[in-house]
């Protein structure tokens, strides 16, 4: 067992500060990791504050984050000392299930382990740390191999907002000949016009601000439609064959539903603490069309998605800060002041560790 | 131009009364029907009442209609005078559309022509009548063979309750291997219980109603569950492949979609007045599920299930009723006062038209 500096919030109404926490030795499958960055997830800040509830505190988040090997266990086959690897969002599932067995991790039958907020030893602490710190132990099978050539903290957010947009633009074929829709230009969305865009698909941004248009294009969207604007929208009815809609505050669904063709789904990748208005049932019984949801992606799947972007040089748009100021990045983030994603630079905080 | 007895609604408030309307003379590719039965529909309720709005009077109802041919125009190639047919929710299409072009005329880019309440010719009476009438002139390429033999009266509602129960059944690949749910045992239910049993599935019946459970099993119910008890629907929980939800009165949803498996979809198949209560988004995220729509049918599919359904003799459980005897089954009907559906004997109209 080490200690690792940490920053923690203390409870859902104390701001995160410096904190140190237990990180075990590597066990034979594991791989210790020298965390370079992490990106800040909307989910960082939900737990964080317990919003969905059930946080345990100390509370560590973090789950986008980038490093260097530093250690391997005995068994471990697929990393070395010295190379520049990944964790998302799970740490460990049960293995023997039929998600697991097919790569479906994050749908593990048995419930994943995340990277913070998740199940483990009292010596580990009582449950996960996340990424927020400067080293993570972790099994190698949730792992990734990181290939992309330098700007790895642009990298990092690949690892939940990139597989959380990747996912659903794979499992309903997005591809050429597709018209795509993305509800949302945050985090999530910029990522999803990104690979939507390079999947080879039609891509129209949704967004309620008018001021996002330019930046949309530049990302790779081929259209840009003002949500709140009937008129526009109304030219779009029947046209998508896939929404992945990013927006996780309740909002009318409804207007959505009627862009897609017949046989299309509208994927949510975001989960609102209060339920969207109900939808009206006539929407999808007269074009067969489907309301989904979608979790994350497996391991396999992320590394597909990872060696995708590398092959492309896709990385996230971010603004790099240092960890002490996390607090007042969560600040901006409520007011969608970022684009798209602030990231860690993880050296701030072992300097801060240094000079303590 | 013809006149036919038959059964109409002369304005929202007014009950079914004798009103005599005009049917047009057989054109080239028309085929002229004596209607034998006709099957009653929730629909013909809602619509006869306009409690979805957009009735015009006087409304004739009815789209589960079966009857012998009596007059074929000079183009028409698949039926001859004398055969059985039927003729379902629909009498027309655009015949050029992409959905058109794929057999799914239930889903018309430019919308269907209903059966009743559509669009018609001033000299027709200005829009579609239905089947509550002796006779009926339809195009053939929306007339269906009818290959049962005898008992034509339990086979009308599968024009109807049948094709909306076995379209979703196979787009969603209910079969061998497959668990699928059928929310309520009424005339929509009650089929999709006999047909998902033939295709192959394992059949769980979801009713609020303890007394339903022998009856559904002899229907084809591998399971009955109670959807009112906790404990029971707790049990089923991450069971289903499809769930076939034909309950149009609003009701909680997310009791059914936490018993979808991952990659579940339910299907709606009735459209509640006023939406449902609004679903749970994590429900839907964390197994990738889908809450869908689905139309009747087209007429390709119709077909194949009639035929399905002749080889393996299934019909739908019925209950026979005299024309003047409509007012009181509709309020029997919205008491659920049926086993499973009403079908109306047209030789009561027949004879009350000689009567008169």
């Amino acid at each position: 067992m080490t200690q690792s500096p940490a920053y923690a919030a203390q409870a859902a109404d104390k701001p995160l500060a410096f904190h140190a926490i237990p990180r075990r030795a590597p066990g034979p499958r594991d791989v210790a990791i020298d965390i370079s960055h992490c990106g800040v997830c909307h989910s960082d800040l939900h737990t964080a504050r317990s919003e969905w509830g059930g946080t345990l505190y100390p509370c560590v988040p973090g789950h986008e984050i980038v490093g260097t090997v530093t250690a391997v266990g005995k068994d471990v086959k697929k990393f070395k000392v010295g190379e520049t690897v990944g964790v998302g969002c799970l740490v460990g599932s049960c293995g023997h299930c039929s998600a697991c067995a097919e790569g479906l991790e994050n749908y593990c039958e048995n419930g994943f382990v995340g990277t913070y907020n998740g199940p483990a030893t009292a010596a580990e602490g009582g449950h996960t740390f996340g990424g927020y710190s400067t080293h993570i132990v972790v099994d190698e099978g949730f792992v990734l191999n990181i290939r992309h050539k330098g700007n790895l903290a642009a990298v990092a957010p690949l690892l939940c907002a990139g597989i959380t947009t990747y996912s659903p633009l794979k499992h309903w074929k997005a591809g050429p000949g597709k018209t795509v829709g993305i509800v949302g230009l945050g985090g999530l969305g910029h990522m999803g016009v990104k690979l939507a865009h390079a999947l080879g698909a039609r891509v129209a941004l949704f967004t309620t601000s008018p001021g996002k248009e330019a930046d949309a294009k530049r990302l790779g969207a081929d259209d840009v439609i003002i949500s709140k604007d009937a008129k526009q929208m109304a030219k779009q009815a029947n046209r998508f064959d896939l929404i992945v809609n990013t927006v996780a505050a309740p909002h009318n669904l409804d207007v959505f539903l009627n862009l897609l063709k017949r046989d299309g789904t509208m994927c949510l990748v975001g989960a609102p603490a209060t339920p969207h208005p109900s939808t009206q049932v006539f929407n999808l019984i007269f074009k067969r069309r489907a309301l989904a949801g979608s979790l994350i992606g497996g391991i396999p799947e992320t590394q597909e998605m990872l060696d995708f972007c590398a092959e492309r040089g896709i990385v996230s748009d971010i603004e790099t800060i240092a960890m002490r100021d996390i607090n007042t990045a969560y600040e901006r983030m409520l007011k969608s002041d970022v684009k798209y994603r602030f990231v860690i630079d993880m050296q701030t905080l072992k300097d801060e560790a240094k000079a303590a």
